[in-house]
């Protein structure tokens, strides 16, 4: 099983029970607002959880895009549907992009390979 | 019939033009890839016309977010999904994507009563 | 008294209304999120006031800059204490603040002079 | 003569005169530092002129863009180069830069038209 | 003692002496901008260094935010102001801030722990 | 010879090999409009590089400046130069910046050490 894939869930999971215990009520309720963001509604959550993933790939955020690819893996969103999502991050977002589109890639091969467990 | 969309088409058709006359092969090979990025593929158009607006909403761009939103209308996308659209860009890109949302949200009524005449 | 202001109000709070009358209820507790980040607790309002002028300049928002101007002077914070604000959002941010601090300038101007009517 | 170029020149000048008469010697020296990184060095001019535009370029800030024009233009810097300076630009920013693209070759016609008047 | 801490400034301190040895003077005047942009003036030191974590926060720079937490240690600021700052750099800035926050919780702990020591 | 720029380039080979692999022909010509971007035309390679570094330093990408560094010395850009251009990208962008010069100044060392092996 991957272990930085591991490593990325515990860090972050830890961290979120952290911030949220300290029971600043404003903080909890962003937290709430975006957990709630990627629920089916008049969107599906497949798409949602694309809208999520090209959002984190122009803001260049590499923790948001291994999250986002972790739920579209969930989620049963394939490859070649990622790669479009990919290449529309790429063109808005610009070569700046591509080494977080790396990244996304070698998180990817961790992602299937945990599954495989 | 509303001016300001019409205006930002007049605009926004001239200057495509003028930066493809001057025939900088790289640059229309740029233009010729953006317009392909929203094409019917593994994704639907709909949803490439989505991950536009949210990355356009979250990097702050009105020219984009109107773009995309006079797509989104000649799709048939509701507004129910665009709103639902619009929260993820808010929660992912924060308040400051809110004066983007107003611009957004007027440039909407212009695209809407133009589409009645 | 200015319009350029008054007009600011004007399509901020009309925007506004469309936005949280749609009725999707994320986007409505997003706002309230908004308003409630800058309400005194353990740091003052005016502390928080100037933590939002220089976000804004920092992310460039010339709207966001012009709310938080005019909450600014509504709190009594002087423009000696502003300008040391907007020296940081300069220093932090670099010379392409300098557009939107020109553009603060300006608002200031007219958020005096309407004060003053 | 081109009244917008006439007007970006008149506005951004009296604002920085407001910004440096009210006396605040950090704010000088940061404008102090901003207009001695163009001059020529071990870089010369015309490469830091070009510099400054395709960071502007990727930073979306039409003033920038528009102030380091009409310097390329001073410096005699061709047309070739600038679209060349663009298309860094727009590879490396993606395209979201292309609106600000626009607004340049705008910008350019009314620059190049006012030198001849 | 926090050995991520330690290391965190003795790469800081080693690069700024190699940045500042090589003698561009208009570099080193920087670096001394940004230094006394944090000094008490008309506003205190410790809304300064809270200015510089909001602003390290929505720019989402994990170096800067390290260094402003280390600062508002130094000054007595309480984890309940900090708190607050936090939530406005979330509100401002978004979810895309989360991943960052996570940072700076984990920062902090080593902070307090190293000055137990 | 230095490990971290060896593994720099390993992994970025790599990656770069998987992403054009996988055959999504958009991303494919976007990696090529990447590479011709940099070639001599109307302005030298070296000052392309040179737009390519300033543009990576004030988007704060610190494997795009590694990149662009390695071709600055395979081209034989002076550090003289390069330091001139790392003071354009930190006017402009502000001290956010700095993290990002002191990544490259040690990325430099690494490669002048690696060049003499």
């Amino acid at each position: 099983m991957s272990e930085r894939i591991k490593d990325f869930h515990e860090f972050r999971n830890k961290m979120n029970e952290r911030i949220l215990e300290r029971g600043n009520l404003e903080i909890k309720r962003f937290f709430a607002l975006d957990k709630n963001a990627y629920k089916t509604g008049a969107l599906t959550a497949e798409t949602k959880e694309l809208l999520g993933l090209v959002a984190s790939l122009v803001l260049r955020c590499n923790d948001c895009i291994t999250y986002h690819l972790v739920r579209c893996v969930e989620l049963g969103i394939s490859d070649e549907q990622i790669y479009e999502a990919y290449n529309i991050g790429l063109v808005v977002g610009g070569s700046i992009v591509i080494p977080h589109l790396r990244q996304a890639v070698a998180r990817m091969d961790e992602i299937r390979s945990q599954n495989q467990d």
